[in-house]
């Protein structure tokens, strides 16, 4: 019944996926549209979200030595230009501010699209010595990069974000940093929002705009799409060259320090949605989720029914699980829904009869499990309850990935997959026109080429010369 | 001696104030200018800051019912003339994005300046019945207002703040809300940042534009002028009306909400640098010090000296103080400058000496006192010291503040007080000819009328007609 009466308020996933995250994403109030095309409103529900999401990540990029600092929204035109890539990738999708306090401005503004050169703009002025390296900074804060086609969490004209900027000494320990940072985010995707992600190295043709060498983790939605989740990127000496950025050496030499550049967005959100959600609605991962537990009262008009439930939802809060009661006028039936549809973890009932068992009846979001659990366990049980959630769903996440790779060794099989939802693991030869030759036919494009490089076929998917890298290949938002 | 030292890098506060301010700023490394004339780079060390000033602001909203969101930087044009004197206020300091994507916008973008505007336009879509509202929510963002004349976090073209935006049933509830979160700002002032202000009601003259009353708080710095330093309005229906917004009333009547909105900034920072600095450099209140504790090894080679520092700090961090070694290879007195300067509120030395005796030497930066404590008593000492330094900071605030007040009853008085630093209180006829006259007399402006009016005299200091209005005037940054 329940379902039921969903298939009318939200498109069916199995034929309609893009209709079915429209409907999810507005209906659960997460996101509305803004009133300049391309924009969104990120509702509370959606941004106590993404203020989790921001805690637990914070947390970890201070345990790695980050500090966050905020450098200015407005780029000078010129610092676009002087790093001949980034300029390419970037001028496009870039919104200019042309003027300010009611005169022309003498030169545009670019709104930032990213802060790589602002921020190497910045070091150049704080770096000197070996002795001030590595720096290590992060910011929050909103980017603006004009897209043609949008989509609320992952695909709009702004959107808020993280990125980090460091400098090193050297090409080492630059490198060490990107890595670590890709790390830390498949550490977070795993542990936070439950989701498994290949990770890897991207080509060079799918590099971020000025980088030596980009590391991403991409996530397969349940559609069989990949999301690239978050990117890490090696620099190297590129913008500290443009930017003529100097640091004396313990050898006395002037050098160029060495550089790396990290970010993750809003668009997690979306990649969450797109993993866990079914046709109810949302499945949040407890971590995220801005309500763990929702306690429906059973015949709260009952003597002591709401008293048990505030005095539940007392305990469950002090120890530090969000918990929400919802004593609302709307039927029992009609909380269920909603709250399944609002992706809370776990539902909690309690009523005359539960109280008399001194139990209580919870209901899992994630599997739709429903047992009766001791109201004095309810405090140390829930706790675990919402750990083995996210586990449960990380495998299913899993599960669901590695399900879904098909290992291609001709472009008949690789055709045949990608239609089929599936990502391909193949062999490439390198040549970059292999790889827009695959996407003409196929409409996929290269993901990550793996860490492991460990040949799974000797010759190029397309081409039919050597292959020298194992890759991916998925159809991507 | 030390005193000597910093005589000659930072500018002597009695003969020169501002230099002092930017001489303090960019020396312990709050702040850094950005590329763009009037912009500011928030860096680590003031960023950290501005991260527990939102932590204790942002608990205190919640506490009260708000939940955060957010809502695009770019308002369409035609949004700023809805609301008429909305438009005359802003109109001339916006920042305005014409092309973007590569193609002129057919509309012109403002870039907010704050968010009545795109707020009340989303809010449209959201009430429909009385049961929707309140309507509590508030925003974490970057605004731009292009400024003349800037000064880093007390004027800047671009500033980090929140903008709470309410909806009510009713005018008292709102007049009720403006008023509440007017007292959350003054509480938070009181126990986080230790500074006293006045609060009170603006003139017509100093209202925000498009509200019907702007309560304010106004703090004094050292030099004697004002620094509003945060604002909460009351918009009835201003708003709501010229953007439409009605709901559905119990009584079945189609109405406008009431609305209030209310703000803090960046400029938080430079109300506390001013109010509790002095000659050294910074003073922090121990609630926002980013290094509540620093532990300075005398004799660090010794052995023992930096294990029993190490275990030191653990403790402390353990207890949840924010606790820093300085175990640098510069001198002592290096050390007790650098800290002094950056106004870390405790500073402890720990030598071999200290340890044979079990204990550590403190020294408070708010009175400069010096004195020994057992190490064993230390982590539950420290925080008691720290709230105790908090206090302290506030009464020698507040002493300032009412020490510089001076009553006065006719226009010599008055310009002879302004002349010397102070704030004046007197009797106002209501009029804003007499306003704009004491402004060009005096270039002091009318801050508030405190909410107890009771008469401090009876009649007007300009014009000596019935004093209605009992206000405070100060020249005001």
């Amino acid at each position: 019944m329940a379902d039921q009466q969903f298939v009318k308020e939200i498109a069916d996933m199995t034929k309609d996926f893009p209709q079915w995250y429209t409907d999810v994403v507005l209906k659960t109030e997460l996101v509305d549209y803004g009133p300049v095309k391309g924009t969104m409103v990120i509702r509370p529900y959606g941004y106590e979200i993404w203020e989790n999401i921001q805690k637990e990540m914070d947390a970890r990029f201070k345990a790695t030595g980050h500090k966050n600092a905020y450098f200015p929204l407005f780029i000078p035109y010129s610092f676009l230009t002087k790093e001949a890539e980034h300029v390419e990738g970037f001028a496009p999708e870039v919104a200019v501010v042309t003027h300010a306090g009611g005169e022309k401005l003498e030169e545009p503004l670019v709104v930032r699209p990213t802060s790589e050169t602002i921020i190497i703009n910045m070091y150049s002025k704080w770096v000197q010595s070996y002795r001030d390296l590595p720096l290590l900074i992060n910011q929050w804060c909103n980017v603006v990069r004009w897209e043609k086609t949008t989509r609320p969490f992952l695909r709009t004209s702004e959107f808020l974000w993280q990125e980090g900027h460091t400098l090193h000494r050297t090409e080492e320990d630059a490198q060490e940093e990107a890595l670590k940072m890709l790390g830390v985010y498949v550490e977070f995707m795993k542990n936070v929002l439950a989701i498994d992600v290949l990770s890897g190295t991207k080509t060079p043709k799918e590099r971020f705009a000025g980088a030596v060498d980009t590391y991403s983790m991409e996530a397969m939605m349940l559609d069989g799409k990949a999301l690239q989740s978050g990117t890490s990127h090696y620099l190297g000496q590129n913008f500290s060259s443009s930017f003529e950025v100097k640091f004396l050496d313990s050898d006395g030499q002037l050098k160029n320090p060495y550089q790396t550049s990290w970010g993750t967005s809003t668009r997690l959100i979306g990649a969450m949605i797109m993993a866990h959600g079914d046709q109810r609605g949302l499945r949040l991962p407890p971590k995220v989720a801005p309500i763990q537990v929702v306690i429906i009262p059973i015949a709260a008009h009952k003597g002591g029914v709401m008293e048990k439930a505030t005095e539940i939802k007392d305990a469950l809060t002090k120890a530090g699980i969000r918990t929400f009661i919802d004593d609302s006028e709307q039927s029992t039936g009609w909380k269920f829904n909603q709250w399944e549809m609002k992706g809370v973890p776990v539902r909690l009932e309690i009523g005359p009869r539960d109280i008399e068992n001194g139990q209580a009846m919870l209901a899992r979001r994630d599997t739709h499990e429903k047992f009766a659990m001791p109201i004095a366990e309810l405090e140390t049980a829930i706790p675990a309850l919402l750990d083995n959630i996210t586990e449960t769903m990380f495998k299913q996440s899993s599960e669901h990935l590695y399900a879904n790779i098909v290992r291609c060794s001709n472009m008949d099989e690789f055709k045949a997959a990608v239609d089929n939802g599936k990502f391909v693991e193949t062999m490439w030869c390198g040549d970059e026109e292999c790889e827009n030759k695959i996407k003409e036919l196929t409409a996929a494009s290269s993901r990550v080429m793996p860490f492991d490089q460990t040949p799974c076929g000797d010759k190029c998917v397309y081409c039919g010369r050597k292959g020298i890298k194992r890759i991916y290949f998925a159809k991507a938002y």
